[in-house]
């Protein structure tokens, strides 16, 4: 099934717009996990299986499995198999912002799409968008593209007047454009800036855009949701990370994960 | 020893700026290695030794290498490792043009610089420097930050006007900034845009600048000396791929490989 069309099923089914982040982080691991043989693999089976019932997606952020070299790109790929194996209607987004040139970007869509098998990814558009149109020929994957991250210093660059508009706004008209080429494009925009998602709504009205920053980045979730909803009451992908991986360090903390899931994809809920 | 100092040393002992690129692709691997167990260390152990005293840099692109999972990762450690361990005084840039916010780039800081143990990586500033921290932590490493990228469509963001002048010239005002507190800062600027480098140049008149392009894509060699050379004579790290890792399929690739190295070596240092 193509990403958005499994992306929109497992909205109503699940009735959530929440996207658990799967980063697996050792230093805030419960102590029982450390020393399994794979240690992330356990962590991320133990999450997946107490959350899938409760999300829209699951997010790998690909930097915490590279960290580990080939150990943690083992997890990785173990994960994503785990995933399509046992919960094939749960999307898998994997988030690694590529950015890299013709030739040498259709090796990382390669990496993304047909080594790790992911629903979608996330690519960086600095390059220019030839160097995306090497994903956009899996026209059955999402390709999620930044249009502006979540982390303080976003503004940086991306704020930077064009036109007598912010980048952010030059590359979301981009994406509206390009998106009626390929349907399978969407959207990175950060859930710490709602104000400024309001503005890019309005030039994607009906697309799908991934929201990260609620949770340990505290992005407020009345006003994101009120900002970023399309009028189906969908369009939201609203990825959390630590805030729900990392309960505690105790044996029991999946199921602390899933209370905290139940809660979160209810306070989105409460205000779509 | 830092990356600079190294990268300084090899300039003077191979009198050379030819960076080789490491980017192994099997549709254009000389036949008789392609059933070897590790087809890609076997190729690029082929090149590194038949180049090592030709090159001021190794530089793979970690793209090619993660298009194969498990093994290609597996292929690059082993690679980098050899390297380190039988050519210590070649620098080894990993290109990887990784892009994240704060907690997340520190995983890929981890990853290039610790699991990898690369002199240099390359990475993407879209989030603004603050996302570029986790890497600069690492004071003996380079980080060489993408400025203009050497494709034909490089310039749809990078070439828009922000201020009076177009977005790669503020990204390299903020990276001569920065390298004043950084001094292991460095700039990725295409070789494909001789004029364009000039500018750039003048931001950083003593700054070790990559400039790939050189090659396959078509970058006029003297233009490209002439425009990024610094006073003295060296701050290019003049990257070739494809034109000459794979001269030919046949059993003397290596022999041909260093023959080219040795002209375009030759062609550089002619213009210097």
């Amino acid at each position: 099934m193509k990403y958005l069309d499994k992306l929109n099923k497992i909205i109503s089914t699940n009735n959530s717009l929440l996207c658990v982040g799967l980063d697996p982080d050792l230093s805030k691991f419960p102590k029982h996990l450390i020393n399994k043989s794979d240690p992330f693999f356990s962590f991320n089976k133990l999450i997946i299986d107490s959350t899938y019932d409760l999300v829209c997606a699951f997010k790998p952020n690909i930097a915490f499995y590279e960290a580990e070299g080939v150990k943690g790109i083992t997890s990785l790929k173990k994960t994503i198999d785990y995933i399509k194996e046992k919960y094939p209607f749960v999307p898998v987004i994997l988030d690694s912002k590529r950015s890299d040139i013709g030739n040498t970007s259709s090796f990382y869509a390669k990496a993304m799409f047909e080594y790790f098998n992911a629903d979608a990814t996330t690519v960086n558009p600095l390059g220019g968008f030839e160097t995306i149109e090497p994903f956009l020929k899996y026209t059955d994957r999402g390709i999620i593209c930044w249009c502006k991250s979540s982390n303080p210093g976003a503004g940086e660059f991306q704020d930077l007047t064009v036109n007598r508009k912010p980048l952010y706004i030059t590359i979301a008209e981009k994406i509206a454009k390009l998106s009626k080429a390929y349907p399978n494009l969407s959207m990175f925009f950060g859930a710490t800036w709602p104000d400024q998602l309001k503005d890019a709504r309005k030039l994607v009205p009906h697309m799908s855009i991934l929201v990260p920053g609620v949770g340990s980045q505290g992005a407020d979730v009345e006003k994101l949701i009120k900002a970023g909803l399309t009028k189906d009451k969908k369009g939201l992908i609203v990825n959390v990370g630590r805030a729900i991986i990392y309960p505690s360090i105790n044996r029991d903390f999946a199921n602390q994960a899933r209370a905290l899931s139940i809660k979160m994809r209810n306070e989105i809920n409460s205000f779509r």
